[in-house]
This record gives structure tokens, C-alpha cells and sequence, in this order.
């Protein structure tokens, strides 16, 4: 009777831990770290401020856990659409297509990690302290296929800037130019759209040159 | 002499006035707007905050006096680059070119506009209350491309993500990814490395597609 009593508060525990988790995510997208308030994370998740202050020491940790938890999953995401693709180009687009997929699918990822870039001081002097993986990624990719020969020695810096994180302009500009030149980022044929030139973007930028 | 004086009184006013600006525009490039406090520019002067709210109403007035200047700049910059250049891929190069030296030259107004980007709520309706004029310029380079045969009929919005997007990644990121991958994006050879590439990628952007 105890256990059961216990593994239920556990349970409800952490869904109340998760939903503060969401919420925290949605607030930290739209209006960024240092405009959020815990009052706004609390009152979206419909408990007190001091509930929150039960599972996260407070708002700097619980953005830490949230930002964590987006490079995370995106590496996971990656992982596992790139695990069985061994051909480098496959693979490049394979990253890129995961990428661009995990942003659609969570927009609010896209705004947060858009919001990062703009913060000249975040972390101080370790601004990778939870991207660095994605950076990772992206270099093995490249460092792979510089190795094979079949790409050009591009800096996969300058390939993450020109065609890596044009995803997240896709996901955020959205609603962002205007009402008549509004789009769904998840729509199929716009996604399909912006892919497809994604694909030809990153098919000439590691490709041998004259 | 009293005409001397008071246009001695004007002049050390416009200075003022200007170093408010330039002092909100790193401030809110640096942190954003929903952190910048008026007392953080005053101090950034030397001055007290009443001062600046005798030059302007309050924070959302600078604010928009200091992105309406860099969209401004930023099209009276294109018009120069643009005005003598009729053929269309070299136009839509010689725009490119603008915008990546005028945000390279101002990072500060790289900062804001990845802000805006991320910023899903910003001027309600009118999300392109000042980058209207950005949006337009890119626009009309496409649809006299694509009207002259030599542009696939490429969307100008997909362009701006794809390839347009990135000189702001580009200047941003340049200290975003951790000691080992920090760049200066005024450097002579880093600049031209990363012209090159958005060059080439605008290239196949626009070309006609098999």
C-alpha cells in the first residue's frame, strides 16, 4: 500500500516536473532567459512559484536543464538517422535532414538555440557547453568526407553557417515576414521546398571545385 | 551670441542623443530588449537615466529609433552597391555583398536581427514594421532575375533562409562556438572564404534546375 502510495506521488512528481519542463521551454523560446520569470513557468503550469523551486534550484538551472535537453535529443535524433548511412554524401544530408526535421517538429528548439547565437555571453567562456555535440556531429560528418576524397576540404564552420543553420531560419522566420509572406514550416510542400534546395545548397558546397 | 550658443546647445544635444543610441544598440544587440534597462545605457553614457528620457519617451522608443536606423543603413548600403549594376546574377551577388559587409561592419545590427528572428511576438501584427525595406530589396532582385529568363523562379523568401540568412550565422557565431573554433568575421581571408562559398550557393540557388 505504501509502495503503490509512492510510486503514484513519484509518478505525479515527475509529470509535474516534466510539465514545468515544457512550459519553461515554450517561455525561454518566445521571450528569451532573461525576460522569463519563474512566476510566468509557474502560472502556465498552473502551481506556485515555490513548487517550482521544489524540483529546480532555480531559473538559470532549470534554462541549463532545457537547453541540455534540446542538444541531447537532437544528437539522439542525428544518431539515429545517420547510424546506418556510410556513403559520405548520403550522410551529410542525412545530418542536415535530421536537423531540419527535429527543428520543424519542435519549434520552440529553433528559437531557443536562434537565441543562443545572439547572446554574445552566454556560459562566458563556454558558450558549447551543451552544443557542442551538434557541432560534433557535423564535423565528423565533414571530417569523413574530406578523408574519402569526395568532398572538398570545406571548414565545417563556414558549412554550419551557410547551410547547417539555415534551418533555423526556416523554423523561425515563419511569422516574422510579414502576413503575406507567412508559411507553416511543417507544411509538406513548403518543407519539401526548402529540403530540396537545403540538398542542392550542401551537394555544391562540399563539392570539389574548379 | 546667443545664436552661438544655442547652436553649441543643439550640437552637444545631437551628440548626446547619438551616443544614446549607439549605447542602447550594444546594449540591446548584447543582452535584447527585453533585458536592456534605460539605466544600463545611461550608465554605458555617463549620464543619468532622466537624461535619456528627455531624448526619447522610453526603452520601446529607442528601441525602435535604433532598428529602424539599421534597416535604414542597411538599404541605403544595397542602394549604393546596386545602383549602377543592371545584370541580374550580378546584382543578386552585389546585394549579398552589402549585407554581409554591413552586418560584418555592424555586428551590433547582426545581433538585433537574429533577436527579431527569434522573437515570435515582436510588433504584433507588423512583425516587418522596419525590415520591410530588407525584405523588398531581395525581392525585386529575384523577380527581375526570374522575369529576365535567367533565374529559376525561385522564392525570394527561401532564398532569404537558405543563402541570405547565413552572413548573419556568419558574423553571430563568430565567438559562439568555443575557443578552439573562435574566428574574427572582419578578417581579410576568413571574409573571403566565406564570400566565396555564399556566392557559389547563390549561384545554384537561382540556377535553372535539371
Amino acid at each position: 500500500m505504501t509502495a503503490t502510495r509512492q510510486t503514484v506521488r513519484q509518478a505525479k512528481g515527475d509529470a509535474t516536473r516534466q510539465q514545468i519542463l515544457d512550459a519553461a521551454e515554450r517561455i525561454f523560446a518566445e521571450i528569451g532567459f532573461a525576460a522569463a520569470r519563474l512566476d510566468h513557468v509557474a502560472e502556465s503550469v498552473g502551481i506556485r512559484r515555490p513548487s517550482i523551486l521544489y524540483y529546480f534550484p532555480g531559473k538559470q538551472q532549470l534554462y541549463d536543464e532545457v537547453e541540455a535537453d534540446i542538444f541531447a535529443s537532437m544528437h539522439a535524433f542525428v544518431l539515429n538517422r545517420t547510424e546506418d548511412v556510410t556513403e559520405p554524401m548520403e550522410r551529410l544530408l542525412a545530418l542536415l535532414d535530421a536537423w531540419l526535421d527535429f527543428l520543424v517538429s519542435r519549434p520552440t528548439a529553433a528559437r531557443i538555440i536562434q537565441r543562443l547565437i545572439a547572446d554574445s555571453a552566454a556560459y562566458g567562456n563556454n558558450p558549447v557547453r551543451f552544443s557542442e555535440s551538434a557541432l560534433q556531429d557535423l564535423e565528423d560528418v565533414v571530417a569523413a568526407g574530406v578523408a574519402s576524397g569526395q568532398f572538398h576540404p570545406v571548414s565545417a564552420m563556414v558549412l554550419l553557417n551557410s547551410v547547417a543553420g539555415s534551418a533555423l531560419h526556416y523554423v523561425c522566420n515563419a511569422h516574422q515576414l510579414g502576413p503575406s509572406r507567412s508559411y507553416d514550416p511543417a507544411d509538406p510542400a513548403q518543407l519539401a521546398q526548402f529540403r530540396s534546395m537545403m540538398h542542392r545548397l550542401a551537394r555544391v558546397a562540399v563539392a570539389p571545385q574548379d
